[in-house]
């Protein structure tokens, strides 16, 4: 079974102009590759009805699943529902489960249900509307034709929450099944800068591994580092080798600059 | 004058799978905004010809400048300039200037002149190269029709130093000309943390400033926060007295949170 595509479109202006760095789409990138989904465009695009109804548009008739973020909030700039709908002819109806989820959200805080709340609300006519743990505005769950449009607010902590919690278990059944596997390596006596450029170097031998280092403790007196080795594949033996031959790379890379090995082990995940 | 649009497209497998953030784009949007464009797309876009062509086509239908950025170098998968060409239909030429760019780097290395790196020398007709003083593959700037298309490495200190030293040059031509001010705020005595949410209201009553703090001494025993504040807008005076309204509104906030002002100033370029 061939990965299905996915398209995430990352909606804001304070993005084009550089004020932020977009790692939320960064963050899914990683997230829907380790799912099973290839992703094929991430598309930045302006707090503009018409830019984000023709993107929207363009990404369901080629993608999968469609990953939106950003826009979903109270001010007159979040428009990124409105966009979604226009991209299919549909209209804004006021939704009872996601009203309820807005109106808890304030009423718990003291604060009333102004009309600008009140629009997060507002989702497509066919919408889910996706609880989030941590903010006001609602996600929204859409399936139009063969495509599956999700819409996230663009806040870190709201989008990545609501994506492992509601979104995940859904399109993890789109994607053919997948063994991820991750490791750890404990590594002393390194420092991370000498250890990087072959990180690097394996990482580039491994285009479907993830291999991250994290220093634990000072970076020159006493360098320590985790190093995360995280990839998934179909096959679930060769998921394991191929992560235990990372490993082992690493390993011995780490043992020839003097440092010593504290701790390594790996976990699977289906 | 109407600001002219701006693309940026940045190709690479490892943007759209997350193995790194694109802080590429992020500074390119910055630079084009600074200098006078409205950035409305920034793409992310697979190394796959066809795409690339697609997107660069696409790009040059709507934006006067389009900026690339990454698969420019000597590998299989550095396909940029194979997609630049075949958007608009034109051969890859070997071009005998970015030739004597591609051997100085080697030959001055002691390195050999191979097919690989030869190739990098091959750009679509009518290109003119961009000389890249950190690596070895040139850029390449190319007009077709009404829009400039120029393609830069991936490597951010290499697209850094040929957009500023080659590329900026040449499209504040074609932008009107912006007043821009930059301004530093020494504060003693407030930690980055307890003036940050304040910083953020500023920058959003502010959309066309950039307001960035960093910190110089220890964050919380003896907090020191350089805080920039830069703009650019048509008009000088309006460009001087915007930044100067923000520099004062940190300015008082600073001093409510118990900090002292060490240094001032605003300077503008043209």
């Amino acid at each position: 079974m061939q990965r299905p595509v996915a398209w995430i479109l990352s909606i804001g202006n304070e993005l084009l102009i550089g004020r932020i760095v977009n790692t939320n789409a960064s963050w899914l990138g990683e997230k829907l590759t380790l799912d099973g989904f290839l992703v094929r465009r991430i598309i930045t695009v302006p707090d503009s009805l018409e830019d984000i109804a023709e993107e929207v548009r363009r990404a369901a008739e080629r993608a999968r699943v469609v990953i939106t973020t950003g826009g979903l909030g109270p001010t007159y700039d979040d428009m990124t529902l409105q966009g979604v709908a226009r991209a299919f002819g549909l209209k804004l109806v006021l939704n009872p489960e996601a009203k309820k989820m807005v109106d808890k959200f304030y009423s718990s805080r003291g604060l009333p249900l102004t009309e600008e709340r009140l629009k997060m609300a507002y989702l497509p006519e066919g919408s889910k509307p996706i609880p989030n743990p941590v903010g006001a505005a609602p996600g929204c769950l859409l399936e139009v034709g063969d495509t599956l449009v999700v819409s996230l607010p663009g806040v870190p902590s709201e989008m990545k929450s609501m994506f492992e919690q509601y979104v995940e278990p859904v399109i993890k059944k789109i994607a053919p099944p997948l063994y991820t596997v991750e490791c750890s390596l404990i590594i002393k006596g390194v420092p991370e800068s000498g250890i990087a450029p072959y990180l690097k170097t394996i990482a580039k031998k491994n285009p479907a591994a993830y291999i991250k280092s994290h220093p634990k403790g000072h970076e020159l007196e006493k360098p320590v580092l985790d190093i995360r080795v995280l990839l998934s594949l179909p096959d679930k033996e060769q998921a394991l080798s191929t992560a235990r031959t990372i490993i082992g790379e690493i390993r011995s890379k780490a043992s020839t600059l003097g440092g010593t090995i504290e701790r390594e082990y790996c976990v699977i995940k289906s």
